[in-house]
């Protein structure tokens, strides 16, 4: 048996699309669920892809689009060219995925010389046939044989001219005719041949159009950008023609079955009378709203609502569809899930469950992350005009408006005179938080998807947009340029962080709304994971806004913060200096019994705000140096200061320190437990902190079980030490005071050789929290701060790498060592409590795995809750089978 | 049945030494093949460590310590405490492995104010027994009662005064009851109890006070610094004593069966006539050489000789023998096998098995890594005087002498004038190289066994002591401080790089002698081996000393050298700079160019060294920033230039560059085969060069077969990029020069992904080595650079780590992802090379691993070749089955 490269629509199926493109999938589907879909074929992406290396087309093909061909000329009783009868056909490309960039649609195909006479009998019509034609050599010229439109343009423009008419409806027969002469003429010139007046070549002709459009630049751009492979190949759909231009009976438009910006269910479209499909694209008549329909073509608007109403029962999804009346007769075109508004997707999701169209599951699969994204922040007002400047990377969704200002402390000034600011950096660092904390947005010339800017910001939910190349900053003058322009300090300017569009002036926005539907849906992804969610949080507030979108607990509850790194307390940096800066140990335990107070107010207050959830405290993590000032910076003062006669003996003794401290790779220094182990002090204070907050907790009726977790562990003896050391101190605190309580002790999983011996690891930890972003880190050997612009961002772009592996979970590499950790710490405590607590907690693919190896948790920022607990519960549908769309389609 | 707690000597044997502790088993041995030894017992360690549980000696052992001295008593006809035929004891501690530090002896417990008269009648010789009841008293009380020994020696000191006496034998028997009488009455004093007389007591005391002598502080700093188990515990030997100084047919004396400085077979040790074992070590008289004796009492000596060889046969080792003869009878009192020097070590190995007393595989697994770098090196001359001033970490063995310098240009400059320099600094960086090759030998105040001196130092071969914190060094003054004493520039020091010794002067040394012996010795060691061995070298003169060791091939040829990195070629550095400095790909073209005139020639020379053993050449691995400036200093000229109002605009052009190019953690950035895929030019350009030199030695006749080694691979799609780029170029080369050769391409495995994902990998590396210095740094999470001196060498203190895993592969760890990576290599391509080039490969412990794991070479610094052939050889030994002693023993 020969291979089948040559479909009849009623050969097909919705779930043939990899075959059969989009397009050909869902004609099929509607001619065999007895729609009236005009006859036609579908040439499979296997054609197109044997087309890419061969450049032919096979003969049986051939054999068998004639054969397509004969059947379906016998169908309808007309025959391709026939001088009387002739059958006219639209020929369209239609990929598995939608893909603009591609040759789109040729219409009328089938004319010459001669059936355009016979078509201008047939349809009683003349003008309309040679209307027809002229439409036809024009856009078989310009889309097949490359001619540009120009050329025909300009003739149109120069028959308009001498004839003294407008508009194109004004051309007579005879005007046409002439104008289809000289379109012809100028085919010569420009091809050095005549078009084509053989119809069965005009289709060869657009069908290897069709398949070379396919690796058309702009194809391949949209390819590289979306992320679609090559291979796919496109579909070819030959299908008879229909009219909707026959005259007032005749009528053309698109429907959906819901409201695409709103989600209400509602029939909405717009169609015009007398018309082709490409009039109501092209936005010269101005179309009239469907309901209109009703009352011009009652019994074809009923016709086309309840065949409407069928799709959409039978896709189980709102559907978007073309349709043509050809004198009073309704055909359907094509059919397809409609694109929707975000908002409106969540509420088409929730309303087609609660119609039981579709599953729970279904609804909950069917939502992106990027719509959470959107819906959760900002947005800009869609009615506002925009003057779009540039565009950088979405970084942190949202829209954020003010004045704009290329300085932190610069930032703070404005704020406190009561303006808005968007904080413009050429990018950030851990100096410039006092800045972001008070800006409504951040916007960076450098930098990628986990720069610092980007990382800081998501965590903050603060709209960022990084990267944007197009923009020229000069810091010390106070002004970007852009183009032709400059931006000063203190002129508006507006971004928004889920388009990564860089906007002037004041855009208006409007408020996110987290509708009913959407709190619906969230409701239902609870009932569907067995993924708990937490979130990353070290103050109150941060925690209060975790729980407020869902989160079960704390999963990561970072203590440096409270040390005043990164900006934060200010005030506290320099106890913490007072305490690195010690002498001996006397000294470093005054400057410890300070931090004590201070760090048992924090733990009191993030056990309020979360109890009777569980927070999960790391202890110190970062080398100490980082509480202190630069040993650059530091080293240059010391130095002009000599250079210059000035003296100042207490910046060289710090300076001294600050070298002793110094490290050449501090991502491998000291830091992490190894802080614990060399200086227990600072970890008793901390864990003494910890059960102290907690007793008093407990005392006052809120009960509370704290996790605490040692950082970087990398060998057993290390957690033993410091697990002994937990528990003399739990029993001394609780003896203290007078309490008991269960607590927890674990480590973090972020060192290979502690995921490499997990098994005599779990014998003394009681959780395990996967920290991704250091033992992606350690497992590739990149440091994050330095790979991304040196090397990462463009392995990324070549695609060494298939993702950016700090963004989503290395599964292969990183994966292997998360899944072979877990599966020795069962081994041993099949009880144990795994979480993940890195950036990677929020990824909705990296989520996903972590179902699969079967964590506990994941903990993510707190404005990532809802969409991990989104993906939590797509990884559990999908474990269970379940899929987006209805399987038999 | 109870459990056995005492073992008379008859019932013990050699391999028992866990229980009976090595003196205790040895007596054992001697026993029971028939020596004559005095009839004894031993308490086993088990008692040991439960007493330092309980703190008490149960029943159980009181009643069998009861029983074996009944029998002994019965079988010696005597009593201990009689009146008139009294027993005499010795009792001696005896751990497992031997330990100084513990109780050593008591002899002649029994006596009191009784037995001391029957002694005394029994051995005609008032006098002598009075002297023994002096020192038995003496030695009791300072070592059971713990009453120091100086208010004895006190009091004999004024006896002798008071009767004008100077030597202890001119004190006549009155004279030592007098003194009894006030050593008793010190004890009194001193004890606030008398002196037990009850001959069963003192039994029962000295036993507990071997036991508590375990856990004396000496004793617990010895085991930490040779690290033994504190578990061990220590037996207690009870034995009849004989006496050598019952008149002149009596002697004492220790012979060794071998000359312990030589080696040569001959009979060797020293006696005294009339005289006790202490006497011998005291020194007070000059013994005879052991020939004496034959001339004196050849009977005696005849036997001894006889008993002598039979013991050496029987241990299958030189043997150190302690004998007392009685009145004529010989009496074996102790054999061990004897401490030799290490060249005598070596040849006692080698005629042992020539000898046919041992195997081949016995005589090189006796061999101990430490005997060979004593060996390999030049040492301190044995004759001559030292004044040790200090003494730091035995880095790298060797003797150096020379006028000490605290610079490296003075050094060059020093040298240059025809001086021998050794270089003293706080540490070295790769800063320093050029004045560390040019010098004898290096001292530093500060830094670990694994310190940039350390490493540098054993890589060539170099003698150096680190670490050595008790000399405090002002670099700028150029003088360094010990003590009191102030050494300046220019005086004479000595250094012991294999006892860590810093000693004033120029003190003699004398050359390596690599004997006959030890050359066969390493003969049968790669008889016995199937690991081969390599050395890592990047240059033609220490290839060519690595092929003088006995490397099968370059492991590693780092390129980064040929770059002028760390003071090598410092010319090629320009070259370098102008590379990475370039501006654009034209730019770094020309700089190629000239580099791959000096890669060609550098390659063909390493090619012409090893052919036709195969030389693995790494391209180019460390970050290029290395090759510049640092960006400190050139930031403080910067800054200090603009404060003082010079312009230098290279300079800050300079640092612009250098601050592009600088990263947080160099360690895990833009450095290894990431330059490769971000410059492929660069990475081109070497491979083309190692093909040309390749051809060019092909075709004079050498044949070669390059293994071009790509670093830092951490996905396969690095890997693949790279192997088709080497193809490429090898294939384009090859035509060129009209040459086809054999070749293979292969990659280090050096990062945790790499190892994880080694079956990918092994689809495109034709061989794999181990890079297990960054494995062991991404694995653990720790900077070499770093980790050292803040908090790697606590934890090795501290037991937290067993091992400093830069030294010796952490076998849980690191280890489990070599072996996992071995296998999944194996699995994809079972003929794949497996190697290691890390600083393990010269390690014994590590080698051993590497043999077990199944790998095909261990490539190490051309010095340490010879251990590794013989470590190769012990781990395949040990593999077999075969053990260093005799296994009936």
């Amino acid at each position: 048996m020969t291979k089948k490269f040559v479909y009849a629509f009623h050969e097909g199926r919705a779930d043939m699309k990899a075959l059969l493109g989009g397009k050909g999938a869902n004609l099929a589907e509607m001619t065999n669920i007895g729609l009236p879909v005009p006859p036609g074929f579908t040439i499979t992406t296997e054609v197109c892809n044997e087309y890419a290396q061969t450049g032919k087309i096979n003969a049986e093909t051939a054999q068998q689009i004639d054969a397509n061909l004969a059947t379906l000329e016998a169908k309808l009783g007309k025959k391709l060219g026939d001088v009387k009868n002739p059958l006219l056909l639209s020929v369209r490309s239609g990929a598995p995925l939608s893909m603009p960039g591609m040759m789109d649609t040729i219409l009328n195909l089938g004319l010459n010389d001669e059936s355009v006479v016979a078509h201008g009998n047939n349809t009683n019509n003349e003008r309309f046939a040679w209307d027809c034609y002229r439409r036809f050599i024009q856009m078989f010229s310009n889309v097949v044989l490359e001619t540009g439109l120009h050329n025909f343009e300009q003739i149109l423009e120069e028959h308009k001219h001498k004839n003294g008419v407008k508009l194109d409806t004004e051309l007579t027969t005879d005007m046409l005719k002439a104008i289809v002469k000289d379109y012809k003429a100028a085919v010569v010139k420009l091809t050095g041949r005549e078009f084509p007046q053989d119809p069965k070549e005009q289709l060869n002709m657009a069908i290897v159009a069709v398949f070379r459009s396919w690796n058309n630049p702009r194809a391949q751009v949209y390819r590289k950008i979306n992320k679609i492979a090559d291979s796919l190949g496109t579909a070819v759909n030959v299908q008879s023609m229909v009219f909707g231009n026959m005259g007032m009976d005749s009528a053309t438009g698109v429907v959906f079955t819901r409201n695409p910006n709103s989600g209400e269910k509602e029939f909405y479209g717009e169609y015009l009378p007398n018309a082709q499909g490409e009039d109501v694209v092209a936005g010269i008549r101005t179309p009239y709203q469907i309901s209109h329909l009703k009352e011009e073509k009652p019994e074809s608007y009923d016709k086309l609502f309840e065949l409407c109403e069928l799709l959409e029962k039978h896709y189980g999804d709102m559907q978007d569809i073309e349709f043509t009346i050809e004198r009073g007769t309704l055909y359907m075109l094509q059919c397809r899930s409609g694109k929707r508004a975000p908002i409106a997707a969540i509420k088409i999701n929730v309303d087609l469950a609660k119609e039981g169209k579709i599953s729970k599951e279904q609804a909950v699969l069917r939502v992106e992350q990027s719509q959470i994204d959107k819906i959760l922040h900002r947005g800009i007002d869609p009615k506002a005009k925009v003057d779009i400047v540039a565009t950088g990377l979405a970084a942190s969704p949202g829209a954020a408006a003010g004045v704009c200002c290329f300085d932190p402390e610069r930032a703070e000034k404005l704020v406190a005179e009561g303006k808005n600011v968007v904080l413009v950096r050429p990018e950030t660092s851990p100096d410039d938080i006092h800045g972001i904390v008070v800006s409504q947005g951040i916007l960076t010339s450098r930098g990628g998807m986990t720069s610092h800017a980007a990382i800081v910001s998501r965590g903050m939910g603060k709209p960022c947009v990084v990267g944007c190349e197009a923009i020229k900053i000069d810091v010390e003058k106070g002004t970007f340029t852009v183009g032709n322009r400059v931006i000063n300090e203190g002129e508006f300017i507006t971004i928004d962080g889920a388009t990564g569009n860089v906007m002037m002036g004041l855009v208006p926005t409007v408020d996110p709304e987290i509708t009913g539907e959407f709190q619906q849906l969230l409701e239902w992804a609870d009932e569907i994971r067995t993924l708990k969610i937490r979130a990353n949080a070290d103050n109150p507030a941060d925690a209060a806004k975790a729980r407020e979108f869902g989160a079960e607990g704390i999963g990561l509850c970072r203590t440096e913060h409270m040390f005043g790194q990164g900006g934060h307390h200010p005030e506290r940096m320099e106890v913490a200096r007072e305490m690195i800066l010690a002498e001996n140990l006397e000294e470093r335990k005054k400057a410890l019994e300070k931090l004590l107070v201070m760090q048992q107010e924090d733990f009191y207050g993030m056990f309020k705000a979360m109890a009777p959830y569980a927070v999960t405290i790391r202890l110190l993590d970062p080398p100490l140096h980082e509480f202190l000032p630069g040993e650059e910076e530091l080293a240059i003062e010391v130095a002009v200061n000599k250079a210059t006669g000035k003296v100042d003996a207490e910046k060289e003794a710090l300076l001294k320190k600050v070298k002793a401290l110094s490290e050449i790779n501090p991502m491998l220094g000291f830091r992490g437990c190894r802080l614990g182990m060399i200086f227990p002090e600072i970890y008793e204070m901390q864990i003494y902190a910890i059960f102290q907050a907690a007793a008093q907790c407990n005392k006052e009726g809120g009960k509370v079980e704290p996790e605490i977790m040692h950082p970087l562990i990398g060998h057993v003896n290390e957690l033993k030490f410091l697990t002994d050391m937990t528990h003399r101190i739990g029993k001394e605190a609780m003896e203290k005071t007078g309490t008991s309580f269960k607590y927890l002790v674990g480590t973090m999983i972020e060192i290979p050789r502690a995921a490499l011996t997990a098994d005599e690891i779990a014998e003394h930890a009681e959780f395990f929290s996967f920290g991704t972003n250091d033992l992606t880190q350690t497992t590739f050997g990149f440091s994050r701060d330095d790979a991304e612009g040196k090397f990462l961002a463009q392995y990324v772009e070549k695609k060494i790498l298939p993702e950016n592996p700090f963004v989503t979970i290395d599964q292969t590499g990183v994966g292997k060592l998360m899944s072979m950790s877990a599966d020795l710490g069962r081994k041993v405590r099949p009880e144990i409590k795994l979480g993940i607590c890195g950036e990677h907690g929020g990824d909705p693919a990296s989520i996903e795995f972590c179902h699969k190896i079967g964590l506990t948790y994941v903990s993510c920022s707190p404005y990532r809750v809802p969409v991990a607990r989104i993906a939590a519960a797509q990884a559990a549908a999908r474990a269970k089978g379940a899929a987006a769309t209805t399987s038999t389609l």
